[in-house]
């Protein structure tokens, strides 16, 4: 079967919702150094609640993209793991998430001079 | 100065707010294609509403990624293009986009497989 993005009856479409959102590509990015537990995601992913991140995980597990390991230690602990899957996309990811971090500065000026556009028309 | 999207005080994380969209990403492949009106992207990305494309649209613009031309047409014709830095993104935005595309019968069957253990432990 052929999946095109374009069409709303997709179900690449759904896809997009997850590996869309900001804090799933920083989640697969940052499992793409290596198996990390739950406490040092969030420790690493600045701003990212508790809840939120339950939510992103569960959504990528679901997708096939990371595997959840539980440790019978006490307390109990947690592993998170790109799939081979999980792998190929992050491989697409990264790149992005690079693009936002070396294009700042220009953005920052396209976004200044937007708003001085704004207010001079205003 | 250098951008580190983990931090949530860095506006690199603002663009991922808006990179991170999946209606941005099939605007910004759309016109990876050449200049598009208005009407016709709508059109062709099925599912998006006239209200959210605009704003899309005016994100896009104002993070310097498309440009807005109006011609003085009757009625007025509105055509958007990729800017320089809008193709360097897309660069990176076309193979995610294709990545879910051609993942999605392996994400469907890792789906309905999660679904079926979480349906026998309950």
């Amino acid at each position: 079967m052929a999946y095109d993005v374009y069409d709303s009856e997709c179900p690449a479409r759904a896809v997009l919702d997850h590996v869309g959102d900001k804090w799933a590509l920083l989640v697969l990015n940052r499992l793409g150094e290596g198996p990390v537990r739950f406490n040092a995601l969030r420790r690493d992913i600045n701003g990212l609640s508790q809840k939120v991140l339950s939510q992103v995980l569960k959504r990528l597990e679901r997708d096939g993209l990371i595997t959840r390991t539980v440790f019978p230690t006490v307390p109990v602990t947690v592993e998170y793991a790109l799939t081979r899957m999980g792998e190929c996309l992050n491989a697409n990811v990264g790149p992005l998430l690079h693009w936002a971090e070396s294009n700042m500065d220009q953005i920052r000026a396209a976004q200044s001079a937007y708003d001085e556009r704004l207010s001079e028309a205003a």
